[in-house]
């Protein structure tokens, strides 16, 4: 077998373990729940079928970024395997804390093509069907006026909640030497609180709040979700392996640079790209008048004042996407976010390229898997 | 020094140790929040204040069972008293966490009568002074049009993550021998999910989406206030004091019950007490339309079509209330709640003379103070 093939069938087996801990991990809360009664014990199951949708993207990262260490040291690390997978599945259920609250913030009811979790419990309570102005009656019910819609979003917050509660335990639990897990838990805390100031400031710039220059917008963007995504899985990896502060913390900046340029190429993808490819509704970004970078870097050309019109129009032409993705194009918008990502990637090579790095060729070759893969999406 | 002014003394020093002990807590992640710009240290600081604003009810429980358990046993405990300190302040921490999601579910401004941190954050931004009609503004805020009172709500969200997330972390960080740090974090666990199923059935009941009958809102009741404000700081005294298994699960009972009694006791305070001593809006449970057990226990009375109609009044008068209440204790609801909190208090006293429950007695001498507290409230 060819060295490729047999990492290709380590890692559908990695992906195999994560999903097997995660239903783990969901049963043992959902049968917990079933004490509590009918609606909590239905919230549970509800919410645990949401969460098997997900790619894995974090545990995965996590996983593969462990294997790849513990397989170039000759020493077992400090952590086994299957700690690891139960540290990485939890991973999973943080990201799917912050969708959860994110989706309530937003008023959303749609998630990944599908009712999300708040979409889906106004579907078992209400005889008629989901549409999108849904969302809108949110705003009739959110005040004195109570229902359906008010009880699923507070659902929501509360699901939320658990499953953040549910990270840490899981967290916390783990026997680890001392060490670890107190740096373990670092790494928890400071992921956490960059991704709640992300979202704060996501909703300050969406809410005209804060002013949406390009610095802030970038920032946004690196904290709400790169942080999470990137930082924490490559870290923990790092740490649970038995690696040194200083490779740890090297990890750390080319998981931020990554993470920063994954999520601009998700911005040029939902704005640019093939809708039927990412899954993202087709001109979304500009419907909801999302402050992405690409908009921070239109706003100070001269393009501006007719690119404007498009940004946040709710009833949006494809016509008028086609359109106004045209100007993006032409005003420069385009080329100076593919320039951004470059110099991210720059960034991260050059880390990864420090005489000093204490990291083992077998994780920079994970890492320069990862920036392939990336510039692959982009072709 | 007679014995009981020695014993007020070191309350006194107790909850003085605690409120600098979550001064230090909070001075962290207020320190940490500078790195992350102007917004994120302000809603920190205002956060702190917020939060020093309490009665420390649950610490200063947590410490006085630990105190008790610990002068009555000739072996040292197993944790210091400075560690038990700083579980015991993380609790407020939990504590705010669940009052701030509650403000946002529903929509509250004010709290302890004054403007509740989502109200705070409103006058941080906008020039008009605070009124009670700006709750019903939030529902022309929530949907489509967003401002000030949205972003304050996702701070609300945020913070009350951020909180959870702490009082995790403080659990977890302790340097605990091994199974006592994993019983605390079962309570923890145990704790938060019966906090979340109560709140849920609230919002339930509030909504109308659970049948409000007498089990169901007392259930609700239990889950919701007396698990984290009794159970958790007895239970997690006594594991920190060294108690064994047993002792705990009697405790936890104790706690359980005291909690149902004392929550009971408020009800019937914001019903039929005096306004100005409990410090709440009089008439406030009438006129929200709270679903408490003195109106489940109206509903199946033949007086119910009667108060009806001022269950809910948005507009209640003071002569309506007066009347509302008078009709209230004729229909027997508010003797009946007095004979309900008989009944926990006679339980609690039962738990306390099973011969095996390994408690000493300066525990239960300390629960006796709880419970003539109790008593003491309501002459």
């Amino acid at each position: 077998m060819r060295e490729n093939t047999v990492a290709q069938l380590k890692r559908a087996a990695s992906a195999e373990a994560i999903e097997t801990e995660l239903q783990r991990q969901l049963a043992v809360y959902s049968q917990h729940s079933t004490a509590y009664g009918a609606h909590f014990a239905e919230l549970w199951e509800i919410t645990s079928e949401c969460i098997l949708g997900g790619k894995l993207i974090r545990p995965r990262l996590l996983i593969g970024a462990f294997d790849a260490l513990a397989n170039s040291q000759a020493e077992t690390p400090p952590v086994s395997r299957d700690a690891v997978i139960r540290i990485a599945a939890a991973t999973e259920l943080l990201h799917y804390s912050f969708l959860l609250h994110d989706d309530v913030i937003d008023g959303d009811l749609f998630r990944r093509g599908r009712p999300n979790l708040i979409g889906t419990l106004l579907q078992v309570r209400r005889p008629e069907p989901l549409c999108a102005s849904d969302a809108v009656l949110a705003q009739d019910e959110a005040g004195e006026q109570r229902g359906p819609l008010h009880w699923a979003r507070t659902s929501g917050i509360l699901m939320g909640d658990l499953l953040l509660s549910a990270t840490h335990q899981i967290f916390a639990r783990e026997a680890l030497p001392e060490e670890i897990r107190i740096r373990l838990l670092d790494i928890l805390d400071h992921t956490i609180t960059e991704s709640v100031v992300g979202e704060h400031l996501d909703v300050g710039l969406s809410d005209g709040l804060v002013p949406a220059d390009l610095d802030t917008v970038l920032n946004m963007s690196r904290l709400k979700t790169a942080t999470y995504t990137f930082e924490l899985p490559l870290r923990a990896a790092l740490v649970l392996a038995g690696a040194s502060a200083r490779a740890e913390m090297v990890v750390g900046m080319v998981g931020r640079h990554l993470g920063i340029a994954f999520q601009l190429q998700d911005d040029l993808l939902s704005t640019f790209g093939d809708a039927t490819e990412h899954g993202k509704d087709m001109f979304s970004d500009l419907r909801e008048g999302k402050e992405t970078v690409i908009i921070a870097y239109a706003r100070m050309s001269e393009a501006w004042p007719s690119i404007e019109p498009y940004h946040g129009r709710a009833n949006l032409t494809e016509e008028d996407g086609v359109f106004a993705r045209k100007l993006l194009i032409e005003c420069g918008a385009e080329g100076f976010i593919r320039s951004l990502i470059d110099e991210q990637i720059r960034t991260c090579i050059e880390f990864l390229a420090q005489p000093d790095h204490q990291l083992p060729v077998e994780v920079i070759r994970y890492i320069e898997d990862l920036v392939a893969s990336l510039e692959e999406r982009r072709s």
